[in-house]
């Protein structure tokens, strides 16, 4: 059995929940929304591709998660609340089970942050999710990139590398993303990597602490260093103090997890800068939302990311042809 | 010779234009934008996909025209100003020169209707591009399908079925899409596929005359019957008095080119309903648009699309899988 647009789009429509603020959803050439008045509109869009940013086997479930995830994040780093997004679907098949389960993972994430699907498309093809996503925030509290100010400690959220070490591991068979793992370090990582947590409220939290954010997408080395680009500063890293799971380091052992740390992409931690006196704040605040913030290095003068013991300081494309 | 994912987002930021409400554009997490107070939103999503939508061997230029032109046609039937957008775009290779010709059409289309790219994103694999559109609205102004009342009027803009007799054409072997063609009858249908004008003029000043509008995407029957659907009443097409070009007429004689017009898709034109009392408004409006304005029938009570001669009223979908 499979299902034609129409009722593939009734089938994801069904799941949608209300926002007061949705006009109109779904339903029509286009939806009406009305934002709140004196915010800006902060929007971003992001695809992900079968094969090139997630393994073809991965779980549906967990496709529709990581497809909100990547985009939550980056609302997450501006210090926006969610609000609306639209996804544009291509898809190989329609079978009802997978897309059942796509929007079970979609949805779980979506309700979670009260955002609203209000439109989208579907088409046939190599399987493809690219999402819009749109927030809001105060005018003149977003946390931009080009913000970090000489003097600021850089934080970063959470654990690094763990994504990157799953992907390792699965890259040297060491690991199926398809099933839950018996070793409980292996299926930690395995789920950092499917099902990564969007830092949604403490983007929300750190408009009042933080100078300039970035979301960890592409690996600490390249998004710290746009920061560094676009805020017309250096950052220097003490590459010791990065936060590493001991799943992480009991699974890589120490010097591959440092590489991941550094390098490995789809963490989706927030790094950010601060004034010094900010520190007392950002532990309390890691205290109440239970997520650890570590203190990784400082922002000076000059340009590009530094620190000891560190070579060529750049992560990964996803997509460079020859 | 090709270009990294940096490099080609580079080349694309090059080509946008300035708006004063974009307060921060591509480059960061994220884009800011400053929606007009006391204003709504209005958000549409469209993907095309090679081989799908648009023949694999259309020029670049024209498919970057189109893959803008029919979220604009979104946004021109919600009576909406276009302002932002976002484009998602999987590449199968990224050819500087394919790149240009595709901004060329993309950006020719934007900077004519003040729309302005504010994000995106680029993956590599078939070539498939996804636009989110965003304009305003007046709160309560915006036309929608479910408005139409019973004694309206039914319009349509321009002339009917032309695309999908070029693609006919096309199908049969008797048109090159790739080139232009020496019969000024075939290049007419021929730009009518390829480049689509949507109607954003129109539908922002439909607001002060028509209650329903729809843009025909998918044919008159099907975009019609959404009218009828979601307003709770029916529409009675005369036939006779749909507007078709000579070009049509000719290229596929008076039975192909009804049938192109009644079920055939990607006419971009709007259909609207409006009172009869605003028949010389409505005419006055097509003079100063210079864009034929024609009345094709009247909305009554019940359900459906119906007119004499008309069998199944139901136009097409692009993705039926079975």
């Amino acid at each position: 059995m499979s299902l034609a647009e129409f009722a593939l789009i009734d089938r994801i429509r069904a799941r949608t929940r209300a926002r007061a603020d949705v006009v109109l959803g779904i339903g029509d050439d286009a939806a009406l929304l009305q934002p709140r008045g004196n915010e800006q509109l902060v929007v971003t869009a992001d695809t992900l591709n079968s094969g090139v940013h997630f393994p073809a086997e991965t779980p549906a479930f967990e496709i529709g998660w990581k497809t909100l995830a990547v985009n939550l994040s980056d609302l997450a780093s501006m210090g926006a609340r969610p609000a609306w997004c639209t996804l544009a679907m291509s898809l190989p098949s329609t079978e009802p089970a997978w897309i059942d389960a796509f929007a079970d993972g979609f949805f779980a994430l979506a309700d979670e942050h009260d955002i609203v699907l209000v439109g989208g498309d579907t088409t046939r093809g190599p399987l493809s999710l690219s999402v819009t996503a749109m927030g809001q925030v105060s005018a003149g509290h977003a946390l931009r990139r080009d913000a970090a100010r000489v003097g600021d400690d850089i934080w970063v959220s959470g654990t690094l590398g763990d994504a990157a070490g799953a992907l390792r591991l699965w890259q040297q068979g060491r690991l199926d993303v398809a099933v839950v793992a018996d070793d409980p370090d292996l299926e930690a990582l395995r789920q950092r990597l499917l099902c990564p947590m969007p830092r949604v409220k403490l983007g929300q939290r750190l408009r009042a602490y933080a100078h300039a954010a970035v979301d960890i997408s592409d690996g600490l080395l390249a998004d710290l260093g746009h920061i560094a680009a676009r805020s017309e500063v250096a950052a220097r890293l003490e590459v010791d103090t990065l936060p590493m799971s001991s799943a992480l380091r009991n699974a890589l052992g120490r010097d591959d997890a440092r590489d991941c740390a550094l390098r490995g992409g789809d963490d989706y931690e927030l790094c950010f800068t601060a004034a010094a006196d900010q520190r007392d704040a950002l532990h309390a605040l890691a205290e109440a939302l239970s997520l650890p913030l570590t203190r990784i290095g400082r922002i000076t003068t000059g340009q590009g990311v530094h620190g000891d013991d560190l070579p060529n300081a750049d992560g990964y494309e996803h997509f460079v042809l020859q």
